[in-house]
Formats: C-alpha cells, structure tokens, sequence
C-alpha cells in the first residue's frame, strides 16, 4: 500500500497504520466516511464533503469534535507525509470509537478520526473513450429504514456485494434497485442516463446516497445548456436510454456503453455525456484553481 | 478493557491488539464473526457455532483457512492469555483482510482471523427474577436481498440503531419488523413469546439470524416437555403472550416482562419461560461436563 494515514493525532506509512480491534468501527463497521480528491492539489468540493461527513454522523449520533480548517490541516499533513504524487485520494473516516462491547454509545466516549491518503489513481483514458459496462444485479440497495443510504457509513457489505455480482458478470459498477422495484443508485456511484436529451437521474427519495459529484452534476448542466432532473425511475426505463453515465468523486464522471449484454445508444460515450463531462471537468479545474492561487 | 486478543497468529492484552486500516473489516466492515460462551471452560456448542461461520462466510466468497480443531487450539492460547477467569466470552472474527481499497475479492487474498477473550459477564440475578423490558423499534431488520440477516456479519449497523433506539425508550432489548411487517428478531438475540402453553418464534423466513440457542431451544423443549414451534408473527399477536424472552449465547434466556409501556402476563418471569429456562441450564452444564471430563 502506497500513501500515509492519519490515525487519531499519529501519522504513519500506510503498511503500518493500525487501529484497535476494540475500535467500533472494526467490529461493528459503526462509522462514516468521505471520499475527496484533489485537483491542482486542493481537495476538491471540501466543504460539502464535510458537510455531508456531518450530517452522516449526526444520523449515528457520533460526535465531530473538530472544525472544517483544523481537519484540513491535518488533511494537508497526511498529503504532506504521504510524499511526492500528482493529485491525491483521501479518504476520511470518524468512528465511534474505542470502548467495551455494547451498542450503548456511553461506552465510546471518543470518536476515533483516521485520514487514508494516497496518489489518486486516473480512470484509464478507454474509460472515457470506449466508456464502461455496468450491471443491474439483483441485490437491492439497503432499505432506508434498516440504514439509511444516505448514511455513508463503514457498514458497505451491501455495496461490496452489489459489486462483486458485477464483477462476476463482467462489469465495472452495479446498478441496484430500491425494495419497492426502483431504480436507486450504483454501488460506488449515481447513475444517470440521457433521453430525449435530458439527463435523468433517480430522486432521492428512491433511497440513495445523494452524491456530491451527483450534485454537481446539476450545476454543470445549467452551465452547459443540458437540463439535468431527478425522476423515479424503473428498470423498463432503461429500455429507452439513448445515453448513461455514472458519477462518483474518484470516477468523475463515466460514460457507461454497455448495460449487463446491451449496448446503449451508439456503443461510445454519448453526445450529452461528454458535453457534461467537458464541463465537469472545466468547473473543476476553475473552482480548485481559484483556491490554489489563494493558498 | 479486559482480556486478551489474537490477531492472525499473535497474541496480545486487550488494549494492546491492533488490526491494519487497510483491512477491509475496518474499511468495510467486510467480516463474519460468531460468539462464545464457556460453561465449565468448555466453548459451549463450538461445532455449531464454527459451522455457521463457515456458512457466513461462504455467503461472502471467503475463503475459511483453518480446520475446526486448529481454531479451538487458537481459541485455547488466547483464553490462557488472557489470564484467570471463571468463563470466557469469545469473539471469533473472521475478515477479508488487508488490501487496496476495492471492492474486488482478489485484493485480498488472505483473511484476518481475530480471536477476541475476556472474562465472561453473567447476566445480572434480576433478569432471571424480574425479567427485562424490550421495545419494538421504528428500525427494520435488513432486507435479505440487501445484506441477508443470515450473514452474522461486522455491518452492525442495522443492530446498532436498533439497539440505540431501544436505549432510548429504557428499553434492554430491540425488537424488529422485516420489511413486510413481520416480527423478526431482536438486535442481539432472537424473540419467543407463549401463548397457550406454546413457545413461539419467528421463522426462519422473517429474515433473521438463526441463533445456536433459539435451535437449541426446540431441542430443550422436547425435553422439559414444551412445545416449541417457529411461525410467522406480527406486532398485534404481542398482544396475545402470556409471556416472552429473548434467547442469545452471552444472555442465554432472558425472561421479558414489559414490551413498551405493556407489563406481559404477571409481570415477572413465566412458568413456561423458566422451565425452558431450567431445561437450557441443565442441559448447558450435562453438555459441557461431558466434554470437560474428556479433556
């Protein structure tokens, strides 16, 4: 493992990082987390990064015992210790904790905070070229009142059981539907597609995490002239997507060409697609590039 | 914290034992685990016990690299470790271990075993006198297309918050709907009620965890002469029990005389429940006696 972590005030090389096992976020995966990225060194979209890591923990009742700027600093010292790289992924993550055996929270007084950096890894340039196949499986994205999606919690079995169904059948994401038959959202992204040259994808309501790239995503379409809605959508719905795309903060945005043994739309990343993934990407570049002048 | 903990081949006090970040039981929660008793030093029901481990972890594709006797060799070192005790309370965890942060099972090629021991903590006299209260929760048990309750997984989550709901209400126990509305299970141990002489409890097709001691309950019914038979139940057949308990490995058989605001039956522990309650204890001891002689 290449990078540095960040684990309750110590920084060590990333072979060597460690928590307790007593640490609820081991042995109950009772903890949340946020994924960033950095363009032109500064993590990009920070603030609504953490302002969602909040709100994650407020839904667990966990504590945040530090304020934006005192985490970026340490953000920057993990960056710092984590040596010579392009761009950078950062992964943090608060949890409930070290403590004895119980869910009763006054057992885990302090939050454990660890910070993951290491060099981000590009999508492949075909990503963006070819674009992706993603799979519809079978597993049905967690029911919001067992735990709320909207949580992004360490508890990610159901995402990593999405996936490896993908994988299984050849995929680069999974598509999951909600338990009412929805369409709800990809297991480490939102799923859009493109008909009649809007770009859909499903309401929060369908139970998902809202994400901030998916967010973003409503922003870059006003500015490129694409309109951008949220809908509940089935899968019959996919029948009639001229386009599909995926959003996640290390993927950006990915074009998806194939859907389980389907082609969509021309087999190549779509007309709608790269408008807004050009536009994406500019918007990224200006917005980090105004901070990185100010630092 | 007491005792001691194994981790992939060392041993170290409690407060000591550390696992990697990057093992995806913390990143993920990505683990199966079970827990242990000792009655008279013997783990109680270890076959059973071992054998849903195994089933656990199949469900995830992981890999189980070790037999049955060479994990009750490692359990045994870590009980003496951990020094003087009258009985043990053994937390046997089992994850995909450490790995790039993927989703994809070939990053990590080799599980984490983790072997947690302390001095077990009998159950306060006045749950067996007076009964505990539970409450039924708002949080409903996971669906078993998202993350199968079958899974005795480390995504605690849907446990946590239900437990923490419970807290919340005065309550020492949760109990959950599926999401048809059925009754399912509690958050740390599976529900029975009695009505008409009969101890009933959800089945297994309500989604939930079959628990080694709700199996062991029909085992100790035919013995004490009870009927024990597993159905489907819902919210307003709680009102027809004549009593309830709650049945787990470190809680045995709880005796529950408040749902709620209700008082069930007398208000304390039942004639039924504590003649299951006599049946499990004696059979606990004649079972572990046995096995302790040989050793």
């Amino acid at each position: 493992m290449r990078g540095a972590v960040y684990v309750n005030g110590n920084i060590a090389p990333a072979d060597h990082a460690v928590i307790p096992v007593y640490d609820h976020g081991f042995v109950y995966g009772e903890g949340v987390y946020e994924t960033l990225r950095t363009y032109n060194k500064v993590p990009f979209l920070y603030d609504r990064h953490i302002r969602r890591l909040r709100q994650s923990a407020r839904h667990l009742d966990l504590a945040v015992p530090f304020d934006d700027p005192t985490l970026l600093g340490w953000i920057q010292d993990t960056i710092q210790a984590a040596g010579e790289m392009h761009e950078a992924y950062i992964r943090v993550l608060l949890t409930r904790g070290v403590g004895e055996l119980t869910y009763d929270i006054k057992a885990t007084p302090a939050p454990s905070l660890v910070i993951i950096v290491k060099p981000n890894e590009e999508a492949p340039a075909r990503m963006f070229t070819e674009g992706i196949k993603i799979c519809l499986v079978d597993v049905i994205r967690n029911h919001p009142q067992s735990v709320n999606p909207i949580i992004k919690s360490n508890n990610l079995l159901n995402n990593a059981l999405a996936m490896q169904a993908a994988y299984r059948q050849g995929g680069e994401e999974a598509l999951m539907c909600n338990y009412r038959g929805e369409l709800s959202e990809c297991s480490q992204s939102n799923f859009f597609m493109v008909r009649g040259g809007v770009a859909l994808t499903p309401k929060s309501a369908a139970g998902l995490l809202e994400g901030v790239t998916r967010a973003f995503m409503f922003e870059v379409g006003r500015e490129v002239g694409v309109e951008v809605r949220d809908v509940t959508l089935y899968p019959k719905d996919l029948d009639s997507a001229d386009e599909m795309f995926i959003t996640s903060t290390t993927r950006e945005m990915s074009p998806v060409t194939r859907l389980d043994d389907r082609v969509i739309g021309s087999g190549t990343p779509g007309p709608i697609t790269m408008k807004l993934l050009e536009g994406y990407r500019r918007k990224a570049q200006e917005l980090t590039r105004a901070l990185a002048s100010r630092a």
